[in-house]
């Protein structure tokens, strides 16, 4: 039972995040999250209004199996950018966070220093949610940072599930973190995540793993190497960073930052931001009639007897796809 | 230009079906993926009727990159289990064939053997449709061949691109065929498609590539050992055939028959039909609704206006989505 809310003044949220105040940003990502029809509606008001204020900062994905140091990496770099005066919002998408009881952010002290900077902020993935509802929620988290100024916002997932697919989709540039093991670490990964590695970052390359590391990064790069490139003329590039010891940090900032200004250069990001948006569009689309037949008690009795006539074979899919989309029309 | 067929006795051409006569299934076949309104409603007409009368073939996904030897080894599978006296009908999935120009089996020469042989049904891919047309066809296909007797249902693809997801979505077991050179012949299979197979077929082991063969399928064996199994308790596996000497068949036919039982013994086997049939249905009513969006022309400019409003930052996705698909039930 979540205690009711004061209903927000949107216009004075909206200003507020726009200003940058850090409180009303996480306010206004609260209320995205909320699944209140009543919230709902006051954040869609709110991303409405915000939106012609959005899509300044440069969209990352972070990805890498538990235990390959993320929360390290993003320590480091989330140091290092906010050292060279930007700012940077960190926001995560762990839709098993439901199961395994814990948001990958959920506990800050993960990432103590980036937690305290002041050119920082870092939000949890919204526990008990389905993939869906995540990614959309921080499609729109990712807007509320951008109307709030952040110049950097970093999509982090855990290399683990479909959840990679998504973020990919929401971010300009997807960096893949993976273990100085090489071969093995794959093992961890989901494959078809490695397709999506715009930039591969080979950590732990210290001490006794230096070795291993350039290995790995080497045969990562062969590996890349023989994938069809994303995109034309920009190449996915490899890198190795120690944030033990602080090393490869420039270089992965400065990897991603060509690559990203690659792809603005050529056209490419414009139109990946486009098909993202219409992508997610069509998903909403989908979304929202799957949530109006199961909430419609009429329509859902028909969805669950249709299915059920398919199951024992009394009728054809799409024939009785087409029969559920009549009476969804018709009701 | 389709030059216009006289209207199917669909009572009558079912009967003939399920007798087995071979032209009245191609005659099916044909009317299932004819994209006339009219023939599409005796197509749904006459696979209603036929749905009871569905389900008893094995269904065989088997894909492998151009160049793997496929014709080649489902002319000697197919040679194998018609001398033991079961029946086989082959169906193609090839979305590309459209780019193409031709069909993956449109040349029935490249199977000159089953294509003879009265045990045999061969069915070329529908050339200029897309993945899902050709998916809903081909599913539609197998009923139609499982109605009319078959026991074995081999349901090819190339492996490039979608069609293979598309295919493991419909076949009870996907067999994945590999050639000899390891590694590197993966990079002709597009990633994901390893982690589709339940058996894998390492081909071409005869001659000098006998040792490279027998590497190669140690490697995938042990890849496939390291993946996350598909099944509680059925492991995929790994084999090696040469067609040319005709070895390695029986021992194919036999690990996708084991496969095959252990699925349909412990009951898993039930639990994946029933889940592709609801994955089916909910497949085509995103179908159906992007059809019918499309084809009313209120509801398309509709759609197209919203999708402009959001390339331009006007509108918010969710937002948009619902707004769209009010106005469809609304019309």
């Amino acid at each position: 039972m979540t205690k009711p809310r004061p209903p927000f003044d949107v216009k004075a949220l909206a200003d507020s995040v726009r200003g940058g105040d850090r409180r009303a940003l996480a306010r206004a990502v609260t209320l995205v999250e909320s699944m209140r029809p009543a919230d709902r509606e006051q954040a869609e008001a709110l991303l409405t209004g915000l939106l012609p204020h959005t899509g300044s900062a440069m969209r990352i994905g972070i990805s890498g199996a538990p235990g390959v140091g993320k929360s390290t990496f993003i320590e480091a770099f989330g140091a290092h950018l906010t050292g060279q005066g930007r700012t940077l919002a960190v926001l995560a998408v762990d839709p098993s966070s439901r199961r395994s009881g814990g948001s990958i952010l959920g506990d800050k002290t993960r990432m103590e220093n980036l937690a305290r900077n002041p050119a920082a902020f870092i939000r949890p993935s919204p526990a008990g949610a389905s993939l869906g509802g995540v990614a959309r929620r921080t499609r729109e988290s990712i807007l509320l940072a951008e109307a709030a100024g952040f110049d950097v916002v970093l999509v982090e997932t855990v290399g683990i599930g479909q959840s990679e697919t998504a973020v990919s989709e929401m971010v300009d540039i997807f960096v893949l973190l993976i273990g100085p093991g090489g071969g093995d670490e794959l093992q961890g990964i989901k494959r078809g995540v490695m397709e999506l590695a715009d930039i591969v970052l080979v950590t732990k390359a210290d001490g006794e793993l230096k070795q291993a590391a350039a290995r790995a990064a080497a045969d990562y790069g062969h590996a890349l190497h023989l994938m069809r490139p994303k995109y034309a003329g920009v190449a996915a590039g490899v890198k190795q960073v120690s944030a033990l010891e602080g090393r490869g940090i420039v270089e992965a900032w400065t990897a991603i930052g060509q690559f990203h200004r690659a792809l603005a250069q050529s056209g490419q990001l414009e139109k990946l931001r486009r098909n993202q948006l219409k992508r997610w569009f069509w998903n909403e689309v989908q979304a929202v009639l799957e949530e109006e037949i199961s909430t419609d008690a009429r329509i859902a009795a028909e969805a669950r007897k249709i299915e059920a006539d398919i199951a024992a074979g009394r009728a054809l899919p799409n024939a009785a796809a087409r029969r559920l989309i009549r009476h969804f029309r018709a009701s």
